[in-house]
């Protein structure tokens, strides 16, 4: 921890901006809406991110700092049970207030406090230790702002376009498989800037010999799978998946659409035409082990795909590995609150390595463990094979 | 149907006008959400009545009139499965699009055109059957549009008010028995003006000696019944009412809490301590039977309720009847689209009679047969007792 | 009440007996079972009704009845909250024990107790009356044997015959349409026999001008109304019942199977081709609505049904009425726990009248009030039209 | 595959009577229910286990074998598609035929032909290891058989009891802990004999330092835990434990119940006081890892279990590891329908190592891969602290 508070002070500024840079497009009434219980209304981010800086260093750390509202401690904990009661995560959407206008006022309320606080206390290490998590959080949040915008629109049946500012595409070159000989590796974070706590410790492990692919599954690669009678075929899928599979009538990707016998695709440009050399989406954990097996293939686990990250390009899609979200040898919860932030969440998920286009810069590492439960879709998702 | 063009044009805008002011107080996020599938969005609602004017007066009667916009019958559609597909209706709070500034615009276009309609053409009798019964439909709109504003206000942690311009509260006089000897008598509708299909025919019934109360049942009636562990005893109770106390851990009427041992009552204007000598509100069929059960009483038949109802003040409460909601004798429905617009409710559903404090002027009758299942409680529903 | 202790002590003997038959041909896995939370498995019912008699009249009533188990008030009550506490219905198939054998030393010991009881004390008129009630109510319940016996057989993919000693057909004369004049008529029990609350007060309607059929609807009939696309038109259905033909897939009555292309009915005699000319059986509320409308008719009010029962034949099938399932002026419930025994259950329900093949022999009257949930089919249910 | 025929035949003749004698104590009644969807009824094991040899072995192997019941596959296929449709898990405890009887002659029908077929064929490898693989799956179906009959005896309300011929008690001896040092070791089955697939390959993993108990935890220490509030704080549980701590109210281990201020345990002997010294049973995933949070230990790995397990006492009960359950490296499926064995499985599941004492003889070893979801607590299960 070397950051200066001056640099602190502007990485929060940029970072607070860029949230709200995110939400520009956007009209009032798209911030309310959750359609899902997995994605959450725009004006809940805003809030929530906001909530975090204020009851884990303003409140505790900045004696006199009076709560913008007593309230939204309910309104916007997440999931923090040492913070106390809070609206259950299905109910977000059913809030019109506080209004979009009071979380933005709430947002410069605490950011005039909090770079006060910055400019006029010495900042303990503590602190800065909380502020630093805070920024990877909202960063964590601008991903997930962005995920949840496109399922808004993406599923409103007028098909709205969020921007024309932004693109999801992600060319790719030719694919060719890099070989690994088997031995013990070391796989975790290490050196001097931020990590996650779930990246603890670096630790040894042994992997057997291993192909991985340097290229991602195309559009076209997963079509092919789809004509092949990729859904119906009970043997490719895991029995959790078939299950997933008929019980949702599964038959593409999310955000495909067969219209009128052309296969479109929903993006933050709107309604188009699927481009079949394009890096494949939005496809979950059932979908990708579907297809490797379809290929004959599988998964890469995690540590393969540490491993050989430095021989591919990876950041356009957050790449599903066979490796389930565990805590790593020696991995210790912080004391307190943010202890609840990683671990309590190790069990019944799968690891996605790498990044996606709704990352924002300076937010991804080739230690990241992202994760999610396997059905799920509306993550920037996409599958490399390994052999 | 004896109303001029000029004058079913002068209602039409001045109930148009009327839902537009029922929405002046919201901030556009109130207009968007539904926390449970009975509440409709306010711009729902606002749709939904224009949607009812362009489909089936607009598009079938006005030669060359072109659709605001081809999505909306899928968007505003309520039931009418003559009409196409339609959002299911928990879905409807997941729309952030089309906009209130959208919906707006779409209200503006039909009410141009139609207005415009109806002042160059020759109007048959059929629109002007249609255009009286879009206008009640409007009407029953704006009453729901003011419960279930009340809901969304209601059940949010902030409790906001709607508005210090309108009032719920309904003075009760000293309560009385009024007696009506046994006999033949005719209810239903007969007359000259406006009345929903489900008022016809007017028919004879045959009702034995009854007495029935002049007045509503108050707050401090029913915090009687609760003390006395009205909602802890099943006797009082239909077994399905029993379930649902249960599932629902019920214990109050809706819209009722008790905070630091007071009770509180929220309304259009806000949280404030209940006021015991008002009239009930908020109680389903279940409680209103119940508590007439603990009274020794029963609730009146709809038949009872009409004979009697120029005897008494009726009409800041719906009240509920012991009547299941059946087609009277010689119900007929109407053919086409319309048709769906009563008769396919007729069953597991009870009368409400009277009219309430969100009844639109003008829209209330003795012969009005209100309908819900008898588990709702959003509507602003009292009891009257009989014996 | 005039019956001599001699003459019930007959009649108890002879019911008693009459159950015990009906279960004769059941393999000991048949009594086990409960396929849905409607049908209970027929140990419970054997169970039930012996824990009936010697909870209202043995314990309270012999001086020195020991409890053939204590746990069996628990495993036996059937929904009598004044009793105590009880197994949730819907796990009546999850108990293996008590054993069959175990519930028939259970019948032998209540009836050897209550037969010395009768012979060996003055029995007062209050234990007369419950008496009645006892074997109305075991009566009662060799319906639903029977009913659970046909579904718990007829939904197992072997479908075993039940026996071949009792038959379900009921062939129909020529349809004819009887008149009756406008008027106030009685309905409602009168005279010296048993009834149940239910049929009380007798008391006068008014009724409109009304034609009813002297026949129930046939196989034949209602089969030309699946072929006429009746299941695929909304029109003809309630909303709720829509839902339910689209929820359910529903495209036929209960029972009837299409397999290679010709309809098959299973019976209690196995599954056999379907018989045009005989009576419907097994439609729901919604279904007899549906028919009826589809037909530009209505089912009859269990008023008219009773008034117009002397003139045509009834008893085969139960026929669903118009009629919601509500009190009779004048009704009153009786004090302690029989008198859950009927009004609790006044809501949401539908009236039944006539009787069925499953109709124990001296169980049936004109003033008998049946009633189920619309959406039930697994009683032996049909449709007699009224217009 | 070494063994010769007459072992293979002599296995078969003990292994399908063991299935017989563990049935034996039961009524007729306790084959044939299913309280929760995870307990198979007994008749439905006995019938599973001989369709597998049927389906397996007899019909493509023994030419001119004829099936005893060609309804037998849709009613006994527990969960392999290629094999055809079959009945829902959750309705195998409504079917009450075949009947008991009937699966025993299933049973005499199969093992005879087996036999036979034995004797007079000279038998391929393919069909000696089809046998291996069914005489296996009939022990493990022998270890559900105990477990799903001491839910069905368990859970009713009178308590019966199994047997007294078996004990589930596990005495413990002086806990201490096991030290082994970090390096690349090796698991996974090698050797000659029988293996799951989901054994292989054997394969190297490197291990940091850890330590392990050499004892179970007892039902005192877990006590302990209770008292010390462990079910009422957050702060030791998985977030989706939490979840299932409070939508059950979870409070104690499965069997467990607090009588007259007394804990008591439900086992094949019946309710009684329960003995702090023995084993612990019946927790799942959440509450083994929650107790291992708040000693501030951990489970152990499957590899660490493995690599240990030479060094203590195991199978008493299956122990809760912290590794989820994946595929080994070069893990292959087999072709065909016994491929669906535990491949389709390798999702959102925990591994359990060692055995329990309802594990038949013989079929236990130290690389055996048990696996279950995290939330299930009725296989016999224990708590092996690592750290």
């Amino acid at each position: 921890m070397t950051a200066s508070i001056a640099d602190l002070a502007n990485s929060y500024k940029n970072i607070r901006l860029h949230s709200v840079s995110i939400c520009e497009p956007l009209e009032i009434e798209d911030y309310v809406v959750q359609p899902i219980g997995d994605v959450s209304p725009p004006k809940w981010h805003l809030g929530h991110t906001t909530w975090f800086f204020e009851t884990f260093i303003l409140i505790p750390h900045s004696p006199g700092y009076v709560v913008f509202d007593k309230q939204y401690n309910f309104v916007f904990n997440s999931y923090y049970e040492t913070v106390g009661n809070r609206v259950i995560r299905t109910d977000r959407g059913n809030l019109s207030r506080p209004s979009v206008a009071d979380v933005y006022r709430y947002r410069e309320y605490v950011d005039n406090y909090l770079l006060d606080f910055l400019a006029s206390h010495a900042v303990s290490t503590e602190v800065k230790t909380l502020l630093e998590l805070g920024l990877n959080h909202e960063q964590q949040h601008q991903e997930l702002l962005l995920t949840d915008i496109k399922y808004i629109l993406g599923h409103n049946p007028l098909f709205p376009a969020y921007s024309n500012q932004v693109a999801e595409e992600a060319a790719l070159g030719n694919a060719d498989w890099l070989s690994f000989s088997e031995g013990v590796y070391e796989i975790g974070f290490e050196g001097e800037g931020f990590c996650f706590d779930n990246e603890l410790n670096r630790h040894k492990v042994y992997l057997n010999d291993f192909e991985i692919s340097n290229s991602l599954v195309s559009n076209a690669a997963y079509l092919e799978f789809m004509q092949d009678g990729g859904y119906e075929d009970f043997r490719h899928w895991h029995a959790e998946g078939w299950d997933w599979v008929n019980q949702n009538k599964a038959k593409a990707p999310l955000y495909w659409h067969l219209i009128e016998n052309e296969w479109m695709q929903y993006s933050w440009n709107g309604l188009q035409k699927l481009r079949p050399e394009q890096a494949l989406c939005h496809i979950n954990y059932y979908e990708a082990s579907a297809f490797a097996s379809w290929k004959g293939m599988r998964l890469p686990t995690e540590a393969e795909w540490e491993v050989a990250s430095g021989s591919f390009q990876w950041g356009s899609r957050w790449e599903w590995t066979g490796s389930a979200y565990l805590p790593y040898p020696g991995f210790k919860k912080v004391a307190g609150a943010v202890g609840e932030y990683n671990g309590k969440f190790m069990v019944s998920q799968h690891v996605l390595r790498g990044a996606s286009v709704a990352t924002p810069e300076g937010h991804s590492r080739n230690t990241y463990r992202n994760f999610f439960h396997p059905k799920l879709q509306w993550q920037f998702t996409g599958i490399r094979l390994a052999k």
